[in-house]
């Protein structure tokens, strides 16, 4: 199906277990969420002990019905702020409502990962786990403008 | 729809355009990529060209028919590596086949994004970018198992 329009139909491969019911805008740094995998892909865990954070992808299903979307924003609804296009921002209102998120892995039990710094609320769908590998992963030198820090 | 089970239907947002038919397994660092944004979400992209690098997400479209993955595998095939859970690995075969790549971003003109590294062949589909922050996506003291260096 190399040039036709693929299915892009995602599966969740586990839940979010935090109680946590809604979003606070900040203060996720220190959070800790059990991510629960579908038991038949525990085995697909192994060996995800070894490495201190791991990168999760999730679906923030309370936003997947948000159809239209402006294309440009204030930052965090601040006036002040320059008014930037929605992919130069963070927000979790986008076309696809997939979030990712660096977490520090606590604890690898079974089919539970504890995460530390997951910012997502409980029930969310997890749709893929990648560990963090620095050379793939950071970047010495990013830049970024002023108005990031002024958040 | 809290607690249902969400639609998780991934929209394209644009296209990868690179000539490359065929992923290699290495050599991607300097590659350069044209990501051709669908012309009605344009404006969406203003200000990005403030950031050095951006975080593309990406439907691996060629693989997405792989219903039957085994759970563990041999980084990069090799038998001298540790059998090593599949989401320990960053193979793109994967439940969902969803690439994370931080790319350089060198130009942004219209709705076409030149970018150095991306390793998504020709024709890929993109369903998110987002702006590279350190404080988010950057890990000081992130920890890997041996292995990954001598893959």
């Amino acid at each position: 199906m190399a040039n036709e329009l693929p299915d892009m139909a995602l599966k969740a491969i586990g839940i979010v277990s935090n109680g946590i019911k809604q979003r606070p805008e900040q203060g996720w740094e220190k959070v800790v969420s059990d991510i629960v995998i579908k038991s038949h892909l525990t085995e697909a865990l192994d060996s995800l002990e070894e490495f201190s954070h791991l990168i999760v992808l999730y679906w923030m299903h309370q936003l997947a019905t948000t159809d239209k979307l402006s294309l440009k924003v204030h930052p965090k609804g601040k006036q002040e702020l320059p008014l930037v296009g929605r992919f130069a921002y963070r927000s979790p209102n986008r076309p696809n409502p997939i979030g990712k998120t660096t977490v520090r892995l606590l604890e690898h039990q079974g089919n539970i990962l504890k995460v530390e710094g997951l910012d997502a609320i409980n029930g969310t769908p997890v749709i893929d786990i990648k560990p963090y590998i620095p050379r793939y992963d950071s970047v010495a030198d990013a830049k970024v403008p002023p108005w990031i820090s002024n958040q």
